[in-house]
């Protein structure tokens, strides 16, 4: 597929997705919203790579939704019967919810790196994915509040998970701008950089590392961090148990231990490619 | 789209989906997995029925699993390193179960009219309904634990909540049929017909009923019905009052008042279709 | 407190509200949407009966709700800023959940007698009772659908918890009329008798059993209940626990063995009234 | 280990655990509490039986509670501190009521032949049986109500899964008997026999069907119906999933094929035995 | 209302609560309990005020429970039958609890001002404010483990979600005193100030901030913050789109672009005030 | 019982449970996974202590899993039919978690000291104590990830609540090492102290703290938490006002007043040993 909004590449295992409108501030725009899960998807199902960097361009990672998307009636309209246009207004309120939910649900790990403005959409956006990184000028922004609006796509949702309470509720209330170090104080980031260059390449080396390990404990490691942001520590035990049924063999294991005796990465297995089942008709 | 494994019609509002491979029992082959979740998703989609009768045709409603399919080892294997086939097996069966998940999480009711054998992947398909009604001949069977498995499709999630546990349990341990009547007396099916012909002939008449009321209203019974399965009172009440904050409006009980005076049936809007977002450019 | 669409009877320990405005249909008008819940609350913090018989007049049980009182626009408007409509109309439902839901939270029994017709928020009324008991020429009907909308006030919440599946869809989307024998026979009601008469010495019986059993073992079997409804089954059998520590205390083991030695009915002692707290001073 | 207050036998792969002190009415005594865990949980371990069948002796299945057990200051007292005092009696009633939990977490079905009286703690236990089977002069009584307690060891967690609300609900309040019937009626028992002889008779050739089935496929049947009685279907079906990937091969599937080829019955292997972790040593 | 244990005031869009009984370290007598909630109910109710601020006054911010209203055995007393006093005590600890989750539910943020001490209750209560900001000399204790008792009115059970588990846990066990300074980096409050002067405007200022925004924007962003932090991120994003199918309408987003044209604040409608259903008869 | 991998020792009332195989770095062999849980629980019902230390010796903490264990195909083999060693499997790792599972359900709190390194299996234990504390040269390794498999005994379970997301992936995905400083920073561990002697010493004065409080509040307050985040707060506010009806009496209370009156410690009752019902025989 060809990508307008997004540039997208693998090497070594490790692909990166960049949203490369730096001069429309990187607005999520009709392109985004049908690229961006299509990207993610298809890297997913490649099982080529085993990690993924979310980038951006330019000064601003993001300034959100582009909002002539919005304004266009054609895309969204309140006009004729109210209950049928709300009904339809909130599927597509699931729809772009979607979008974003597909950072969580692929197998592989996404890595965020942040620089300047992470605004509106864009903080529902780094909210679903598995780490963020930023410069020492990003700052985050739950823009809706300033226009009006409650964010709706992810936010309000992901965020109280990722910083305390209070914090996330005087954002919320005040669409006050969180700076890079405040961000990192309150785990919202994993670590901050001097500048956009020196991110990118330590957030390449953390990718690294996860490169060379086994895909399948990684994957393993996604679902239950997510499984258990959302179920009982019992429930979570329980569903950890069953998944090590099948997904636990010595393989990798004895892969890793023959490596290290002979001072080399060992050479894991990808994951199965995601196809549709029985396609091969 | 063109069917292979189904025959599909809309009439009056009233579509049917129809098993239409009877010399083969109706098994389930590949096009059936490729064809049924289109067929119901495109119904729903286009918004030109308001409710679908899942048929079949021959004796049998359905014989379950075409077994060939996952005879062929292109389909399914386990070869390879078995953590990583494990973990494709698991996605193939989530795959395969979002087949009849879209039975539910579609917006208009779906009314199964069964005749004959309803066996092993039919229970799971037709647990996924809305209502289920049958034959006097009729009788369903968890074929999978004969043949050695467990059944994973959705009838050990959705058939307990259906009829008591303690029936459930013996169908479940011990593959036995259960006959209509039986059925009917534990709440799996609403009604028992004589033959096919008067069955699909009331069920044409409930649908009939159906798609004359607002379909805005019945996809408010739907989502209610299933989310009230999955969550406490407490939250379904809640639920349900912020649903209504956006589809309830009084023009459709206008509609009806006005009808009722004039001796008509209303006129409701349909619902909007549905479409990905921002597609119309 | 004065009632008008009710009277308000405690004898013998078993209250008895009953609905009295048969001429009317014993709709839901603004007396009875102010006054049930007080009597029902009433009731349990006096503390004087253990167990309620909620009843009707006339030759229906309700015809549910009075439309004239969403009719005028002073109850509900759907002017001004959309919006704020959407919030007010949001708590608007709330608030009428809240009438019914006080049948579920009281600590004593409410026994539903039904008569005739019990239609639309007649049915999301009875939904909410522990225990219905019907006659013979009673029917119910889910009307809401019938008026195009969704029926909101707990019936697609707690009725599914009360019949099958099935055939709480069928009813749900067609807004077809429920027999008596068939609403016993899927488990709606307990009895169904031959008249109004008959029924009301039926379900005084019963209250009458239940109004010599220790009235906090009663407490605890409905709290019980329904917590069991909302809850696992394990986090059910660990609330039991911590609610036994508290509430099981030999005494009344004792009265029973007493009693039964004497060849009488044991004394309990009522539960506590209810009042605010520190409301004494 | 010798039982005193149960016989215990496997035979076929069939195991039977019978309450054997008639003249005492099958009370549950001290050995009874200690036994009834150890014997089922043996019998899981061991994996020579695949199925439990759970029956009595003499005129009544049981009269529930010895109550002289409880009578006993020493098992048994609200002395001293009452707060320490209620802890205890926390965690006595989590200690009795994990007797009969172990009939729901036992990997293999556990069928409950009920013949008379099934009595207070009798209708705890047998809610947690599988599937329960009554001849015709079989009763339940929620006996504790009639004692001035709230029942406590899982009748009111689990019997509200078996059987309607309503009835639930009158029964729990009354204490009323329910008869054989009526219980068949309401989904309790799955059906009713003559006499015990005819009951032992039938639930036998039910436990011999299943004990010819994998006996892996019916684990995972019942791990299912369990689960799903506790979380919604999104979750079961997920589980399920996971659950197949380590437990779905097709080795027991062939074997039916072979078996149907040659008309016998398939030889599965049995599950492996239940140890310590690490106890072989 | 007139108010004896508070200071009741609204200005600008902003309301404030103030404990004024400094003499007594602001303990929560029974004036307390009985006008907390119905100040901050009624001034959500009137829909004047767009943000609370809950204050104090004097050199500690409270001193938690006045024991003297527990000493008076007219307002909790466990003599007679200790099964009913334990249902009553039940009830009474309900109550209190809901005295502080009426700063969860009502509709507008709440934003604690602590100036030193905050013991005991007033941890419950804070930990069901929004957000919390505190002056250097603050101070917060989990006095109740001081006194023998289990903290029951809301601290084990939000602060848990405000601050680390183990720093939770070591409080809790210990009843030591966490410091202003250690508080922020924890995350319980959002900013520590020099003294209560710079503090009460520094939230001033926040809670001006706020005002100036929609207040259906904050409401939706405050009912989903509270609904995340209890549920799965699937049923809450579930649930905002519900939300958004009613509330969202593009008039207050319009009025933040006309208002930042013409650089001035959005003249936004206040909600509607909270009545009784059908009072205005 | 005597204790090979262990040394267990009480004094005033404090439990201490220290690894003691420094030699092979503490790592987990057979003896340790029958040892640990035996320890702990035995603690607990003898109800003479009030609170564990969990401390190792030598130069780290624990290495973790000692590997040998499951290179032993008799502890752990994936021979024979493959479902059914997954079955086993299965079981093997729910055994295992149990282990640490008993951390958490003990009623009296478990601090853990840490020094030098906290490797794999180590992390999957501390997480389940109540409390972290560690020296300078400490540090945190998922060292699953490192060996080609996922971390299967609570570490993806309970950690994700111990630190914020971002970081939690981070070290699950790369198995880096978390150092001390930047564990206290992240809310991991609650303090960090120079060297072994000067951190057993502080946590012995947090655990002599402790010690003097009513064991019966601190039970309180254990269970509650873990309560807490598993369930939403409404759930558990109530479960806390059940609790609090059987677990509140004001003799500790009065004791804490007549303490302070005379300056000395209050002198609670210890806990009820925990026995076997009924054991008294």
């Amino acid at each position: 597929m060809e990508y307008r909004a997004l540039t997208v590449s693998i090497e070594n295992k490790i692909a990166q997705v960049t949203l490369n409108r730096p001069d429309a501030l990187n607005t999520m725009n009709l392109d985004f919203w049908k690229e961006l899960p299509t990207a993610i998807r298809e890297i997913d199902a490649d099982a080529r790579a085993r990690v993924i960097i979310l980038a951006s361009t330019g000064r601003h990672f993001t300034a959100g939704m582009d909002l002539g998307v919005f304004m266009n009636p054609k895309n969204i309209s309140l006009q004729g019967d109210p209950g049928r246009s709300a009904e339809n207004l909130r599927r597509l309120v699931l729809q772009l919810q979607a979008t974003f939910n597909v950072l969580e649900s692929v197998r592989i790990p996404v890595l965020a790196a942040i620089q300047g403005g992470c605004i509106g959409g864009g903080v529902d956006m780094v909210s679903a994915a598995d780490c963020r990184y930023c410069t020492e000028d990003a700052f985050f922004c739950i823009k809706e509040t300033d226009l009006g609006m409650t964010a709706d796509l992810g936010t309000l949702q992901r965020l109280p998970h990722l910083i305390p309470q209070g914090m996330m509720r005087e954002l919320a209330y005040t669409g006050a701008k969180l700076s890079a170090q405040r961000a990192k104080e309150i785990g919202l980031v994993n670590e901050v950089y001097p500048d956009h260059d020196s991110m990118l390449n330590a957030v390449r080396k953390i990718a690294a590392d996860i490169s060379k390990r086994s895909p399948l404990a990684i994957a393993g490691c996604k679902e239950m961090i997510n499984y258990s942001r959302d179920h009982s520590v019992q429930d979570s035990l329980n569903y950890m148990a069953a998944w090590q049924s099948g997904m636990f063999r010595p393989e990798d294991m004895m892969k890793t231990f023959a490596a290290k005796a002979q001072n080399t990465d060992p050479d894991f297995e990808e994951l199965h490619p995601i196809r549709p089942p029985f396609s091969q008709e």
